[in-house]
């Protein structure tokens, strides 16, 4: 049994699990990998692959169970277990990720949100309270809040992001298009909107040359 | 000179580009692979090569021109060329969405938001209109848009998706978790935020066996 999935894997398990959740939804009780390959346009061969990995192996000619496939994936990517979060920067976005419903399948658990302006503090979003920024490093060490979503103005980024590392955050999830500056032992995600963006669509616009 | 960039390529050019734009602002001229290897944990080498891509090469000892790299990378990347928008979903994350105001810079043009919720339509969000959901497929012909961003709830996305594709959009940007079963043609960038939250987060909670 190996400890950790690559990044690769993981992402690929979690996409084949958003098609495992909509099937038991819809009383679907097998999926074959060459399904999946084309609802995901991901190599067949690459899935068989993947879910292999988990120990786990379909019946001929049926497939994989579904059920057993979203349990052992749900399992093995410990959805199970709490993530406690914090969410630093009440704009927009923090403030829809604080009110996406869907995370807490996951284990993604969001705590509290964090935000400098003082009119936006005392507010609650779906039961989430937004505290004044200078409460973030107690409550941290409190309640033992490790990671941290990131979704200050690019222009504070940089500071917010030393201020969490000087608070025991040790997992930042970015959101901000800034490249983050962190010592070793700080893990950094940097969500790429733009890069995501460019990849969709940029065989529609031709590269000049 | 090649015709597209592979998506890793233009996802990582992406990520430099994030940090040139950085040092612009600091003021400072030239980087090194070095120093970009160590703030985005990618390898020395794969920067190299994929610099080398653009057929630009640094200056010995000094590194990359800051300001010369960036803008090869936008044109590489068609920065300029205006990419036309249409947001299918005026909930949380689609309002979030049409009031990022960097994404203008990448030629990413949010035209306009759509919501089958009538109490939401004629309302402006930064200068963008939501409109009723059935005027899209009129409005999609009329401004030739092609791509969408999906933030519907997810017992909605396949619908909504095909109504898309009907529509005559050939590009989904998509946000909702549920996994679109679209025909050969149509792109789909599944935006898989839980997947790179738990790429982020999985070493910290340990695979069970």
């Amino acid at each position: 049994m190996i400890d950790r999935f690559s990044n690769k894997v993981i992402s690929r398990l979690t996409l084949y699990h958003c098609v495992l959740v909509d099937y038991i939804e819809q009383g679907i009780n097998f999926v074959s990998s060459t399904k999946l390959s084309k609802l995901l346009n991901i190599d067949d061969s690459q899935i068989r692959k993947d879910i292999k990995l988990l120990d786990y192996k379909g019946k001929c000619k049926v497939g994989y169970s579904v059920k057993d496939l979203k349990e052992i994936i749900e399992k093995r990517l410990t959805f199970s277990k709490n993530k406690d979060v914090f969410i630093v920067g009440a704009g927009n976005l923090g403030l829809a990720l604080a009110k996406n419903d869907n995370f807490d399948y996951y284990g993604f658990n969001i705590l509290a949100l964090f935000d400098s302006n003082d009119l936006k503090t005392g507010i609650s979003i779906d039961e989430k309270q937004i505290f004044h920024i200078s409460k973030l490093p107690d409550l941290a060490q409190r309640l033992g809040v490790k990671i941290a979503i990131l979704t200050v103005p690019h222009s504070q980024a940089q500071k917010a992001a030393n201020f969490l590392i000087d608070s025991g955050i040790k997992y930042i999830w970015n959101f901000t298009q800034c490249i983050l500056d962190v010592p070793e032992g700080i893990h950094v995600w940097n969500e790429n909107l733009i890069g995501h963006f460019l990849q969709l669509t940029i065989d529609d616009t031709q590269i000049e040359s």
